[in-house]
């Protein structure tokens, strides 16, 4: 069911688009953000098909973005855990919820969801900044430079097999 | 040849997949962060076919990320230019971006891709950030909460009609 495949590009946008295309892995990504571990506890909050879930679980912990984990024995029971790489996804789907919450039309009620602190509850601001200035960035403020003199042909080539 | 549709979901995550769940799409939007406007200088970078370049092209107009501006007109000729909302998706695209120069695997030549200021031309560091307090945000800082009582299923109730 796969159509154009970009993990063999020379680009990192591309290859992250690879894994976040796939439908419904974003929403379970952020299912686990919020905490959710278990096969019933994502099936629960997405109503997602079961075959689609597990098929997308099996390529997050291929891509060493989740690992499958026993939590008990008899019999035995597996739980899905984000792992450094999984919850280093967080700027992504946040990112997602933010620009969802400022530019999608929500009626007058407003966006359903909105991040606060953990500790004082108070609302957070996320901001993508330049952590040497503390400035925030946007396309203005940046370009794009290729890192190796081979990569004439810029984020189109794809990297030699 | 639209699989399941997330647009009609009460959560920002969902509606922000089903944009840039599109296959192409965040590809589409990252060149036009990098400049491109006129539909050859899409095709020329990422080589994609055309009929779904103009597919994707015309559902980021009707969405409001992108504005069909007539450059010429003889002949009529047009152009894409990002909405503010379309720039708006640059700290999406910059963190797919910096998580796959992180995490993923280009063996010893690195990534191919690095952002640097453009008055500078140094190396900038995007972190994502609570903008009251200046501190890096991560799931363990921060927890979601509905915004209205009637969300009580949380984000998978999908919006009334």
């Amino acid at each position: 069911m796969r159509r154009t495949r970009f993990d063999d590009w020379d680009c990192s946008i591309a290859r992250s688009t690879d894994i976040l295309g796939d439908w419904w892995t974003p929403m379970v990504i952020r299912t686990a953000l919020l905490g959710a571990r278990r096969f019933e506890q994502f099936t629960a909050a997405l109503e997602i098909p079961r075959n689609v879930l597990t098929e997308r679980l099996n390529r997050l912990v291929d891509e060493g973005i989740m690992a499958k984990v026993e939590y008990q024995d008899r019999p035995v029971r597996h739980e899905y855990r984000l792992t450094d790489k999984g919850r280093a996804l967080y700027p992504i789907i946040v990112s997602m919820l933010e620009w969802g919450n400022e530019w999608l039309d929500w009626g007058d009620d407003g966006p359903p969801v909105h991040l606060v602190d953990r500790e004082t509850g108070e609302p957070v601001e996320p901001v993508l900044v330049d952590a040497r200035t503390g400035r925030p960035l946007d396309a203005r403020r940046t370009r794009a430079v290729y890192t190796r003199a081979d990569v004439t042909a810029g984020p189109r080539r794809r990297r030699p097999a």
